[in-house]
């Protein structure tokens, strides 16, 4: 989620595993745009390991997969009705956010004084006074 | 942000730097509480490095340095007018980002299903049948 300067992430913890998140959630839009992981991750501009990869660590963190493959070869895969709960609440979780942010007054205020880009290293005097 | 499994970050970029974020506001919370550079950077078990660094990206993203310190060696560091102005709207955006996870209903909904703990690598039977 970005907002201007604003750049927001939510992410979905199990154990150490990210079990969702703005990648994912990508993925699961262009695993059912394309009907297969490998389409999906080229769609993205993955390698098919990783997307692999990342289907691998969302199905094992939810108690029904996410992502359901055909069985042997080349079979495709789809959303399972889990898969499509989890991506449907994790958006509406993000325009939730999204909303919050663009409502509220601190949004404005914080942008206030900054910079288009930064100074470069060693020109700020403040902070290249020795130890503090 | 943390709510149980649900990690929110909120960052301030400016260019290819990080203007502020959750790490910087706690840097600043801890040179107001310690009134220097680097007895904040030992508060957060950071290098004087490492801390000096952060203090610097963020002071050459904005029109006025958010921390000022002495001139010559040991001066001590605090926060300017802008730095505390940036802290509090930061936290405040915080605040108004959780009252929003906390009232949306689809934080509740993307929590259901999610395990504990993944299940150990190959343990998905779905997610191991070849390519798709």
């Amino acid at each position: 989620m970005r907002h201007g300067p604003l750049k927001l992430k939510a992410q979905l913890l199990c154990g150490d595993s990210i079990a969702f998140g703005p990648g994912k959630a990508d993925l699961l839009d262009a695993i059912d745009a394309h009907g297969s992981i490998s389409a999906a991750g080229r769609a993205l501009g993955m390698s098919y390991r990783r997307t692999w990869l990342l289907v691998d660590e969302m199905n094992r963190c939810w108690q029904d997969r996410l992502v359901a493959t055909g069985r042997g070869g080349g079979g495709g895969a789809r959303l399972t009705d889990a898969g499509r709960k989890v991506l449907a609440a994790y958006r509406a979780l993000e325009a939730a956010i999204d909303a919050a942010v663009e409502s509220t007054a601190a949004f404005e205020r914080l942008g206030q004084g900054l910079r288009d880009a930064p100074l470069p290293p060693g020109t700020e005097p403040a902070a290249r006074r020795g130890a503090a």
